[in-house]
Protein backbone atom coordinates (compact mmCIF):
# COMPACT_ATOMS: atom_id res chain seq x y z
CA UNK A 1 0.00 0.00 0.00
CA UNK A 2 1.53 3.17 -1.13
CA UNK A 3 1.59 6.33 1.13
CA UNK A 4 -1.82 7.86 1.82
CA UNK A 5 -2.27 10.75 -0.68
CA UNK A 6 -2.54 13.96 1.04
CA UNK A 7 -1.49 12.74 4.46
CA UNK A 8 1.71 13.19 6.48
CA UNK A 9 1.06 9.98 8.17
CA UNK A 10 2.28 6.84 6.53
CA UNK A 11 -0.29 4.14 5.48
CA UNK A 12 -0.66 1.28 7.24
CA UNK A 13 1.08 -2.37 5.95
CA UNK A 14 -1.87 -5.21 4.94
CA UNK A 15 -1.70 -7.39 7.77
CA UNK A 16 -1.57 -5.32 10.36
CA UNK A 17 -3.77 -5.50 12.89
CA UNK A 18 -4.74 -2.10 14.24
CA UNK A 19 -4.89 -1.07 17.96
CA UNK A 20 -7.34 0.78 19.66
CA UNK A 21 -8.87 1.28 22.98
CA UNK A 22 -11.79 -1.20 23.76
CA UNK A 23 -13.68 -2.64 26.37
CA UNK A 24 -13.50 -7.07 26.04
CA UNK A 25 -14.30 -10.06 28.35
CA UNK A 26 -12.14 -12.19 29.23
CA UNK A 27 -12.20 -15.81 27.78
CA UNK A 28 -9.22 -17.42 28.81
CA UNK A 29 -6.32 -16.35 31.03
CA UNK A 30 -2.60 -17.71 32.94
CA UNK A 31 -2.44 -14.24 34.46
CA UNK A 32 -2.11 -14.21 38.10
CA UNK A 33 -3.92 -10.34 37.52
CA UNK A 34 -6.97 -11.63 34.89
CA UNK A 35 -9.25 -14.56 35.33
CA UNK A 36 -12.18 -15.79 33.03
CA UNK A 37 -14.87 -13.96 33.07
CA UNK A 38 -12.98 -10.75 34.35
CA UNK A 39 -14.16 -7.68 31.94
CA UNK A 40 -11.16 -5.09 31.21
CA UNK A 41 -10.62 -2.25 29.17
CA UNK A 42 -7.92 -0.95 27.34
CA UNK A 43 -5.42 -1.48 24.62
CA UNK A 44 -6.74 -4.29 22.31
CA UNK A 45 -6.98 -4.58 18.85
CA UNK A 46 -9.46 -4.43 15.77
CA UNK A 47 -10.26 -8.24 16.33
CA UNK A 48 -12.91 -10.39 17.42
CA UNK A 49 -10.89 -12.54 19.75
CA UNK A 50 -7.25 -11.03 20.63
CA UNK A 51 -4.48 -13.13 22.20
CA UNK A 52 -2.31 -10.48 24.98
CA UNK A 53 0.87 -11.77 25.56
CA UNK A 54 1.91 -8.54 28.68
CA UNK A 55 -1.42 -6.66 29.52
CA UNK A 56 0.57 -2.98 29.59
CA UNK A 57 -1.97 -0.80 29.76
CA UNK A 58 -5.29 -3.27 30.95
CA UNK A 59 -7.81 -1.72 33.80
CA UNK A 60 -10.07 -4.62 34.83
CA UNK A 61 -13.87 -3.13 35.11
CA UNK A 62 -15.36 -2.65 38.09
CA UNK A 63 -18.54 -0.97 38.31
CA UNK A 64 -20.55 -2.50 35.60
CA UNK A 65 -23.53 -0.31 36.58
CA UNK A 66 -23.16 2.27 33.68
CA UNK A 67 -23.00 1.10 29.81
CA UNK A 68 -20.00 -1.07 29.43
CA UNK A 69 -18.71 1.25 26.19
CA UNK A 70 -17.95 4.14 28.86
CA UNK A 71 -15.23 2.50 29.41
CA UNK A 72 -13.70 3.22 26.18
CA UNK A 73 -15.06 6.57 26.31
CA UNK A 74 -16.14 9.05 28.94
CA UNK A 75 -14.52 6.20 31.65
CA UNK A 76 -11.42 5.98 29.47
CA UNK A 77 -8.37 7.27 27.85
CA UNK A 78 -10.74 10.56 26.41
CA UNK A 79 -12.32 10.78 29.72
CA UNK A 80 -9.10 10.88 31.00
CA UNK A 81 -7.71 13.11 28.28
CA UNK A 82 -10.78 16.00 29.57
CA UNK A 83 -10.17 15.80 33.07
CA UNK A 84 -5.92 15.85 33.18
CA UNK A 85 -6.09 18.69 30.10
CA UNK A 86 -8.72 20.60 31.80
CA UNK A 87 -7.64 20.44 35.75
CA UNK A 88 -4.18 20.02 35.63
CA UNK A 89 -3.11 21.97 32.40
CA UNK A 90 -5.50 24.69 32.73
CA UNK A 91 -5.94 25.05 36.11
CA UNK A 92 -9.62 26.37 35.65
CA UNK A 93 -10.97 29.07 38.10
CA UNK A 94 -14.97 29.79 38.66
CA UNK A 95 -16.04 32.26 36.21
CA UNK A 96 -13.44 31.97 33.50
CA UNK A 97 -13.87 31.42 30.21
CA UNK A 98 -13.67 28.52 28.21
CA UNK A 99 -13.59 27.20 24.57
CA UNK A 100 -13.38 24.09 23.68
CA UNK A 101 -13.20 22.77 20.17
CA UNK A 102 -13.98 19.60 18.34
CA UNK A 103 -16.34 20.47 21.89
CA UNK A 104 -18.98 17.39 20.85
CA UNK A 105 -16.31 14.77 20.31
CA UNK A 106 -15.41 12.52 22.72
CA UNK A 107 -12.79 14.36 24.47
CA UNK A 108 -14.90 17.49 24.10
CA UNK A 109 -18.29 17.34 25.41
CA UNK A 110 -16.53 15.86 28.98
CA UNK A 111 -14.53 19.23 28.96
CA UNK A 112 -17.20 21.33 28.48
CA UNK A 113 -19.28 19.83 31.65
CA UNK A 114 -16.46 19.52 33.72
CA UNK A 115 -16.12 23.40 32.92
CA UNK A 116 -20.15 24.04 33.47
CA UNK A 117 -19.17 21.47 37.08
CA UNK A 118 -16.29 24.40 37.55
CA UNK A 119 -18.75 27.34 37.34
CA UNK A 120 -16.71 28.63 33.90
CA UNK A 121 -18.78 29.97 30.89
CA UNK A 122 -18.40 27.45 28.23
CA UNK A 123 -18.67 28.03 24.25
CA UNK A 124 -17.83 24.95 21.74
CA UNK A 125 -17.60 24.83 18.32
CA UNK A 126 -18.41 22.04 16.02
CA UNK A 127 -18.78 20.91 12.39
CA UNK A 128 -22.50 20.61 12.31
CA UNK A 129 -25.70 22.48 13.04
CA UNK A 130 -26.95 18.94 14.87
CA UNK A 131 -23.77 19.06 17.06
CA UNK A 132 -24.21 22.61 17.84
CA UNK A 133 -27.51 21.78 19.02
CA UNK A 134 -26.71 18.98 20.70
CA UNK A 135 -24.10 21.18 22.79
CA UNK A 136 -26.55 23.60 24.04
CA UNK A 137 -29.14 21.13 24.51
CA UNK A 138 -27.97 18.32 25.55
CA UNK A 139 -24.73 18.95 26.99
CA UNK A 140 -25.17 22.13 29.03
CA UNK A 141 -23.09 24.59 26.88
CA UNK A 142 -23.61 28.31 27.23
CA UNK A 143 -22.91 29.10 23.57
CA UNK A 144 -21.92 26.80 20.23
CA UNK A 145 -21.14 27.17 16.87
CA UNK A 146 -20.67 25.64 13.25
CA UNK A 147 -17.47 26.60 12.13
CA UNK A 148 -17.58 25.69 8.59
CA UNK A 149 -20.97 28.38 8.59
CA UNK A 150 -18.57 31.11 10.54
CA UNK A 151 -17.13 32.89 7.49
CA UNK A 152 -14.60 34.66 10.32
CA UNK A 153 -13.69 32.37 13.47
CA UNK A 154 -12.13 35.75 14.68
CA UNK A 155 -15.44 37.67 14.92
CA UNK A 156 -17.70 34.17 16.01
CA UNK A 157 -15.00 34.24 18.94
CA UNK A 158 -15.23 37.67 19.36
CA UNK A 159 -19.12 37.39 19.19
CA UNK A 160 -19.15 34.40 22.13
CA UNK A 161 -16.06 35.46 24.48
CA UNK A 162 -16.17 39.69 24.60
CA UNK A 163 -14.25 39.51 27.21
CA UNK A 164 -12.10 37.13 25.90
CA UNK A 165 -10.64 33.33 26.76
CA UNK A 166 -9.13 32.03 29.70
CA UNK A 167 -8.69 28.37 29.16
CA UNK A 168 -8.46 27.11 25.50
CA UNK A 169 -8.98 23.20 25.07
CA UNK A 170 -7.33 22.58 22.21
CA UNK A 171 -8.37 19.48 19.89
CA UNK A 172 -8.15 20.82 16.43
CA UNK A 173 -4.94 23.18 15.90
CA UNK A 174 -4.12 25.14 12.42
CA UNK A 175 -6.65 28.18 11.57
CA UNK A 176 -8.82 27.57 15.24
CA UNK A 177 -5.60 27.91 16.96
CA UNK A 178 -4.59 31.11 15.10
CA UNK A 179 -8.27 32.52 15.84
CA UNK A 180 -7.90 31.88 19.34
CA UNK A 181 -5.04 33.38 19.92
CA UNK A 182 -5.65 37.34 20.07
CA UNK A 183 -8.83 36.54 21.61
CA UNK A 184 -6.88 35.05 24.54
CA UNK A 185 -7.19 36.96 27.74
CA UNK A 186 -3.91 37.48 30.20
CA UNK A 187 -2.20 34.19 31.61
CA UNK A 188 -4.43 32.11 29.27
CA UNK A 189 -3.76 28.89 29.25
CA UNK A 190 -4.37 26.37 26.37
CA UNK A 191 -4.50 22.38 26.56
CA UNK A 192 -3.30 20.79 23.54
CA UNK A 193 -4.07 17.08 23.52
CA UNK A 194 -4.72 16.87 19.82
CA UNK A 195 -4.08 19.25 16.50
CA UNK A 196 -7.03 16.92 14.33
CA UNK A 197 -7.38 19.38 11.53
CA UNK A 198 -3.76 18.96 10.63
CA UNK A 199 -3.51 14.60 10.33
CA UNK A 200 -5.11 14.73 6.98
CA UNK A 201 -3.02 17.67 5.38
CA UNK A 202 0.27 17.00 3.53
CA UNK A 203 1.89 19.70 5.37
CA UNK A 204 -0.02 21.15 8.70
CA UNK A 205 -1.18 25.22 8.15
CA UNK A 206 1.15 27.84 9.72
CA UNK A 207 -0.01 29.75 12.79
CA UNK A 208 0.25 32.76 12.28
CA UNK A 209 -0.42 34.89 15.66
CA UNK A 210 1.94 33.50 18.14
CA UNK A 211 3.09 36.65 18.96
CA UNK A 212 0.50 36.46 21.42
CA UNK A 213 1.61 33.98 23.60
CA UNK A 214 4.06 36.73 24.78
CA UNK A 215 1.88 39.45 24.50
CA UNK A 216 -1.27 37.53 26.78
CA UNK A 217 1.19 35.81 28.66
CA UNK A 218 0.11 32.53 27.70
CA UNK A 219 0.62 29.04 28.76
CA UNK A 220 0.25 26.74 25.90
CA UNK A 221 0.93 23.26 26.88
CA UNK A 222 0.72 19.73 25.00
CA UNK A 223 0.24 16.45 26.95
CA UNK A 224 -0.49 12.39 26.58
CA UNK A 225 -2.48 10.97 28.60
CA UNK A 226 -1.12 7.84 28.47
CA UNK A 227 1.25 9.38 31.35
CA UNK A 228 -0.79 10.79 33.28
CA UNK A 229 -2.67 7.71 34.54
CA UNK A 230 -2.12 7.44 37.70
CA UNK A 231 -4.95 9.81 38.72
CA UNK A 232 -7.16 7.62 37.09
CA UNK A 233 -8.54 6.16 40.73
CA UNK A 234 -9.20 9.21 41.51
CA UNK A 235 -10.69 10.47 38.42
CA UNK A 236 -12.92 7.75 37.90
CA UNK A 237 -14.09 8.71 41.61
CA UNK A 238 -15.01 12.44 40.87
CA UNK A 239 -17.32 11.49 37.49
CA UNK A 240 -18.72 8.37 38.72
CA UNK A 241 -21.07 10.09 41.05
CA UNK A 242 -22.36 12.55 38.17
CA UNK A 243 -22.89 10.10 35.67
CA UNK A 244 -24.94 8.08 37.85
CA UNK A 245 -26.75 10.91 38.89
CA UNK A 246 -27.25 12.35 35.09
CA UNK A 247 -25.32 15.45 35.77
CA UNK A 248 -22.82 14.43 33.59
CA UNK A 249 -23.83 12.78 30.45
CA UNK A 250 -22.16 11.21 27.02
CA UNK A 251 -22.90 11.05 23.83
CA UNK A 252 -21.48 7.70 21.55
CA UNK A 253 -22.08 7.13 17.96
CA UNK A 254 -21.94 2.55 17.99
CA UNK A 255 -20.99 1.53 14.54
CA UNK A 256 -22.29 -2.34 14.31
CA UNK A 257 -20.05 -4.80 13.01
CA UNK A 258 -16.15 -5.08 12.91
CA UNK A 259 -17.02 -5.20 9.63
CA UNK A 260 -17.73 -1.33 9.87
CA UNK A 261 -14.85 -0.21 11.35
CA UNK A 262 -12.71 1.20 8.52
CA UNK A 263 -15.69 3.40 7.56
CA UNK A 264 -16.20 4.41 11.04
CA UNK A 265 -12.48 5.53 11.54
CA UNK A 266 -13.12 7.62 7.92
CA UNK A 267 -16.36 8.84 9.44
CA UNK A 268 -14.40 9.91 12.67
CA UNK A 269 -11.75 11.93 10.45
CA UNK A 270 -14.31 13.69 8.18
CA UNK A 271 -16.37 14.95 11.43
CA UNK A 272 -19.67 12.38 10.33
CA UNK A 273 -19.44 10.68 13.68
CA UNK A 274 -21.06 12.65 16.86
CA UNK A 275 -20.03 12.00 20.21
CA UNK A 276 -17.68 8.92 20.78
CA UNK A 277 -17.25 7.19 17.74
CA UNK A 278 -17.05 3.37 18.60
CA UNK A 279 -17.39 0.29 17.00
CA UNK A 280 -19.37 -2.78 18.73
CA UNK A 281 -17.37 -6.03 17.72
CA UNK A 282 -19.92 -8.28 20.00
CA UNK A 283 -22.01 -7.80 23.63
CA UNK A 284 -20.83 -9.28 26.60
CA UNK B 1 4.10 60.14 9.46
CA UNK B 2 2.79 57.33 7.72
CA UNK B 3 2.73 54.04 8.49
CA UNK B 4 6.05 52.45 8.36
CA UNK B 5 6.52 50.01 5.24
CA UNK B 6 6.85 46.29 6.04
CA UNK B 7 6.05 46.58 9.33
CA UNK B 8 2.69 45.46 11.67
CA UNK B 9 3.91 48.56 14.27
CA UNK B 10 2.45 51.76 14.50
CA UNK B 11 5.10 54.90 13.30
CA UNK B 12 5.51 57.29 15.77
CA UNK B 13 3.89 60.75 15.66
CA UNK B 14 6.09 63.36 14.99
CA UNK B 15 6.62 65.04 18.85
CA UNK B 16 6.43 61.94 20.99
CA UNK B 17 9.13 61.40 23.23
CA UNK B 18 9.84 57.86 23.20
CA UNK B 19 9.68 55.83 26.38
CA UNK B 20 12.59 53.38 27.54
CA UNK B 21 14.59 51.91 30.00
CA UNK B 22 17.75 54.34 31.66
CA UNK B 23 20.35 54.92 34.62
CA UNK B 24 19.70 58.52 35.36
CA UNK B 25 20.50 60.70 38.51
CA UNK B 26 17.67 63.01 40.12
CA UNK B 27 18.33 66.64 39.60
CA UNK B 28 15.41 67.91 41.76
CA UNK B 29 12.71 65.91 43.95
CA UNK B 30 9.73 67.02 46.04
CA UNK B 31 9.05 62.96 45.91
CA UNK B 32 9.34 61.67 49.39
CA UNK B 33 10.85 58.44 48.19
CA UNK B 34 13.62 60.59 45.61
CA UNK B 35 15.95 62.86 46.51
CA UNK B 36 18.86 65.28 44.89
CA UNK B 37 21.50 63.37 43.94
CA UNK B 38 19.75 60.18 44.00
CA UNK B 39 20.60 57.38 41.20
CA UNK B 40 17.54 55.46 39.99
CA UNK B 41 16.99 53.16 37.14
CA UNK B 42 13.45 52.26 35.71
CA UNK B 43 11.21 54.22 33.02
CA UNK B 44 12.17 57.15 31.78
CA UNK B 45 12.71 59.27 28.17
CA UNK B 46 14.54 59.77 25.11
CA UNK B 47 15.79 63.10 25.87
CA UNK B 48 18.79 64.91 28.39
CA UNK B 49 16.39 65.73 31.30
CA UNK B 50 12.90 64.15 32.31
CA UNK B 51 10.08 65.16 34.68
CA UNK B 52 8.71 62.56 36.16
CA UNK B 53 5.11 63.15 37.83
CA UNK B 54 4.73 59.91 39.23
CA UNK B 55 7.37 57.40 38.99
CA UNK B 56 5.31 54.24 38.18
CA UNK B 57 8.38 51.92 37.46
CA UNK B 58 11.71 53.44 39.18
CA UNK B 59 14.34 52.42 41.34
CA UNK B 60 16.55 53.42 43.65
CA UNK B 61 20.59 52.38 42.63
CA UNK B 62 22.03 50.84 45.95
CA UNK B 63 25.28 49.17 44.41
CA UNK B 64 27.37 51.62 42.83
CA UNK B 65 30.44 49.77 42.79
CA UNK B 66 29.59 48.16 39.09
CA UNK B 67 28.80 50.15 35.88
CA UNK B 68 25.62 52.22 36.00
CA UNK B 69 25.00 51.27 32.86
CA UNK B 70 24.11 47.19 33.47
CA UNK B 71 21.26 48.74 35.37
CA UNK B 72 19.80 48.99 32.17
CA UNK B 73 21.15 45.71 31.19
CA UNK B 74 21.84 42.82 33.18
CA UNK B 75 20.79 44.55 36.22
CA UNK B 76 17.41 45.73 34.72
CA UNK B 77 14.77 44.40 32.89
CA UNK B 78 17.00 42.18 30.51
CA UNK B 79 18.63 40.77 33.08
CA UNK B 80 15.37 40.48 34.95
CA UNK B 81 13.98 38.60 32.29
CA UNK B 82 16.45 36.46 31.71
CA UNK B 83 16.42 35.23 35.57
CA UNK B 84 12.39 34.29 34.99
CA UNK B 85 12.27 33.32 31.99
CA UNK B 86 14.69 31.11 32.83
CA UNK B 87 14.27 29.99 36.35
CA UNK B 88 10.38 30.04 36.71
CA UNK B 89 8.85 29.43 33.03
CA UNK B 90 12.40 26.64 32.55
CA UNK B 91 12.53 25.23 35.71
CA UNK B 92 16.12 24.01 34.61
CA UNK B 93 17.84 20.71 36.31
CA UNK B 94 21.26 20.33 36.36
CA UNK B 95 22.76 18.82 32.71
CA UNK B 96 19.73 19.46 30.40
CA UNK B 97 20.60 20.77 27.34
CA UNK B 98 19.18 24.03 26.67
CA UNK B 99 19.17 26.40 23.35
CA UNK B 100 19.02 30.36 23.20
CA UNK B 101 17.91 32.35 20.15
CA UNK B 102 19.56 36.04 19.59
CA UNK B 103 22.22 34.78 22.43
CA UNK B 104 24.60 38.01 22.21
CA UNK B 105 22.06 40.19 22.96
CA UNK B 106 20.71 42.00 26.24
CA UNK B 107 18.68 38.74 27.44
CA UNK B 108 20.43 36.42 25.57
CA UNK B 109 24.05 36.76 26.99
CA UNK B 110 22.66 35.96 30.71
CA UNK B 111 20.51 33.29 29.90
CA UNK B 112 23.31 31.29 28.56
CA UNK B 113 25.33 31.80 31.74
CA UNK B 114 22.64 31.47 34.22
CA UNK B 115 22.14 27.61 31.75
CA UNK B 116 26.01 27.05 32.84
CA UNK B 117 25.74 28.31 36.47
CA UNK B 118 22.62 25.80 36.32
CA UNK B 119 25.21 22.94 35.08
CA UNK B 120 23.46 22.83 31.74
CA UNK B 121 24.50 22.16 28.10
CA UNK B 122 24.28 25.35 25.96
CA UNK B 123 24.17 26.62 22.51
CA UNK B 124 23.28 29.97 21.17
CA UNK B 125 22.26 31.08 17.78
CA UNK B 126 23.34 34.91 16.93
CA UNK B 127 23.47 36.75 13.72
CA UNK B 128 27.33 37.02 12.63
CA UNK B 129 30.73 35.35 12.81
CA UNK B 130 32.02 38.09 15.99
CA UNK B 131 28.60 37.27 18.19
CA UNK B 132 29.37 33.62 17.63
CA UNK B 133 32.55 34.09 18.51
CA UNK B 134 31.89 35.68 21.84
CA UNK B 135 29.05 33.46 22.65
CA UNK B 136 31.56 30.67 22.62
CA UNK B 137 35.29 32.90 23.89
CA UNK B 138 33.55 35.37 26.17
CA UNK B 139 30.05 33.94 27.45
CA UNK B 140 30.95 30.67 27.90
CA UNK B 141 28.54 28.98 25.67
CA UNK B 142 29.34 24.78 24.85
CA UNK B 143 28.34 25.77 21.05
CA UNK B 144 27.25 28.88 18.96
CA UNK B 145 26.18 28.97 15.34
CA UNK B 146 25.16 31.64 13.03
CA UNK B 147 21.96 31.13 11.73
CA UNK B 148 22.73 33.21 8.56
CA UNK B 149 25.29 30.90 7.61
CA UNK B 150 23.05 27.48 8.44
CA UNK B 151 21.28 26.29 5.22
CA UNK B 152 18.90 24.26 6.83
CA UNK B 153 18.43 25.64 10.58
CA UNK B 154 17.01 21.99 11.43
CA UNK B 155 20.11 20.54 10.76
CA UNK B 156 22.13 22.71 12.65
CA UNK B 157 20.03 22.13 15.67
CA UNK B 158 20.27 18.50 14.75
CA UNK B 159 24.25 18.76 14.90
CA UNK B 160 24.32 21.05 18.26
CA UNK B 161 21.77 18.55 20.15
CA UNK B 162 21.99 14.83 18.98
CA UNK B 163 19.72 14.12 21.87
CA UNK B 164 17.14 17.47 21.41
CA UNK B 165 16.73 20.02 23.52
CA UNK B 166 15.03 20.29 26.86
CA UNK B 167 14.85 24.17 27.08
CA UNK B 168 14.74 26.76 24.64
CA UNK B 169 14.23 30.27 25.68
CA UNK B 170 12.82 32.07 22.81
CA UNK B 171 13.78 35.45 21.72
CA UNK B 172 12.95 35.36 17.61
CA UNK B 173 10.30 33.17 16.57
CA UNK B 174 9.54 32.25 12.74
CA UNK B 175 11.59 29.99 11.58
CA UNK B 176 13.77 29.35 14.45
CA UNK B 177 10.51 28.21 16.30
CA UNK B 178 9.77 26.11 13.68
CA UNK B 179 13.41 24.16 13.50
CA UNK B 180 13.19 24.08 17.41
CA UNK B 181 9.65 22.44 17.91
CA UNK B 182 10.58 19.16 16.15
CA UNK B 183 13.99 19.34 18.02
CA UNK B 184 12.55 19.33 21.42
CA UNK B 185 12.60 16.33 23.71
CA UNK B 186 9.48 14.67 25.79
CA UNK B 187 8.19 17.27 28.45
CA UNK B 188 10.62 20.39 27.14
CA UNK B 189 9.92 24.31 28.00
CA UNK B 190 10.01 27.20 25.66
CA UNK B 191 9.95 30.28 27.40
CA UNK B 192 8.92 33.22 25.25
CA UNK B 193 9.71 36.79 26.35
CA UNK B 194 10.07 38.45 22.27
CA UNK B 195 9.67 36.97 18.53
CA UNK B 196 12.14 39.77 17.53
CA UNK B 197 12.24 38.62 13.75
CA UNK B 198 8.61 39.09 13.59
CA UNK B 199 8.60 42.87 14.28
CA UNK B 200 9.17 44.04 11.66
CA UNK B 201 7.30 42.03 9.13
CA UNK B 202 4.15 43.16 7.48
CA UNK B 203 2.54 39.97 8.27
CA UNK B 204 4.11 37.48 10.79
CA UNK B 205 5.22 33.98 9.44
CA UNK B 206 3.38 30.74 9.80
CA UNK B 207 4.43 28.21 12.36
CA UNK B 208 4.00 24.83 11.03
CA UNK B 209 5.38 22.34 13.61
CA UNK B 210 3.42 22.96 16.50
CA UNK B 211 1.93 19.38 16.50
CA UNK B 212 5.25 19.10 18.23
CA UNK B 213 3.80 20.78 21.56
CA UNK B 214 1.53 17.66 21.97
CA UNK B 215 3.64 14.93 20.83
CA UNK B 216 6.47 16.23 22.56
CA UNK B 217 4.56 17.17 25.72
CA UNK B 218 5.96 20.69 25.37
CA UNK B 219 5.24 23.97 27.90
CA UNK B 220 5.05 26.80 25.75
CA UNK B 221 4.96 30.25 27.73
CA UNK B 222 4.98 33.49 26.82
CA UNK B 223 5.61 36.33 29.75
CA UNK B 224 5.98 40.28 30.70
CA UNK B 225 8.87 40.52 32.81
CA UNK B 226 7.15 43.60 33.96
CA UNK B 227 4.41 41.56 36.13
CA UNK B 228 7.31 39.68 37.59
CA UNK B 229 9.28 42.59 39.63
CA UNK B 230 8.43 41.39 43.14
CA UNK B 231 11.44 39.07 42.37
CA UNK B 232 13.85 41.98 42.02
CA UNK B 233 15.37 41.76 44.96
CA UNK B 234 15.96 37.94 45.14
CA UNK B 235 17.42 38.40 41.68
CA UNK B 236 19.87 41.17 42.26
CA UNK B 237 20.92 39.10 45.57
CA UNK B 238 22.16 36.21 42.77
CA UNK B 239 23.77 37.86 40.04
CA UNK B 240 25.54 40.60 42.06
CA UNK B 241 28.17 38.19 43.84
CA UNK B 242 28.88 36.45 40.38
CA UNK B 243 29.23 39.53 38.48
CA UNK B 244 31.43 41.35 41.03
CA UNK B 245 33.47 38.29 41.08
CA UNK B 246 33.64 38.26 37.29
CA UNK B 247 31.82 34.56 37.04
CA UNK B 248 29.16 36.33 35.13
CA UNK B 249 30.24 38.89 32.32
CA UNK B 250 27.80 41.42 30.32
CA UNK B 251 28.73 42.61 26.80
CA UNK B 252 27.68 46.14 25.79
CA UNK B 253 27.39 48.30 22.29
CA UNK B 254 26.96 51.74 23.84
CA UNK B 255 26.34 54.59 20.86
CA UNK B 256 27.17 58.28 22.24
CA UNK B 257 24.90 61.00 22.28
CA UNK B 258 21.20 61.19 22.32
CA UNK B 259 21.37 62.10 18.41
CA UNK B 260 22.71 58.60 17.89
CA UNK B 261 19.79 57.23 19.40
CA UNK B 262 17.16 56.19 16.03
CA UNK B 263 20.65 54.79 14.26
CA UNK B 264 21.16 52.95 17.53
CA UNK B 265 17.40 51.89 16.93
CA UNK B 266 17.51 50.62 13.81
CA UNK B 267 21.46 49.16 14.82
CA UNK B 268 19.36 46.62 17.03
CA UNK B 269 16.64 45.69 15.03
CA UNK B 270 18.99 44.81 11.77
CA UNK B 271 21.25 42.90 13.88
CA UNK B 272 24.07 45.41 13.77
CA UNK B 273 24.48 45.82 17.76
CA UNK B 274 27.00 42.95 19.46
CA UNK B 275 25.80 43.08 23.35
CA UNK B 276 23.11 45.17 25.01
CA UNK B 277 22.20 48.50 22.78
CA UNK B 278 22.51 51.78 24.86
CA UNK B 279 22.91 55.24 24.24
CA UNK B 280 25.13 57.16 26.73
CA UNK B 281 23.62 60.65 27.02
CA UNK B 282 25.65 62.23 29.53
CA UNK B 283 27.73 60.57 32.21
CA UNK B 284 27.01 61.11 35.82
Amino acid sequence: MKKLEGSYFESIQPGTVLSGFGVSKVVDSDHPDYKTGDLVWGITFWEEYSQIASPSFLFKIEDTSIPLSYYTGILGMPGMTAYVGFYDICSPKKGERVFVSAASGAVGQLVGQLAKLAGCYVVGSAGSSEKVALLKNKLGFDEAFNYKEEENLNAALKRCFPEGIDIYFENVGGKMLDAVLPNMRDCGRIAACGMISQYNLKEPEGVHNLIYVVMRQIRFEGFIVLNHFHRYPEFLNMVMGPIKDGKITYVEDIAEGLESAPAALVALSSGRSVGKQLVRVSTV
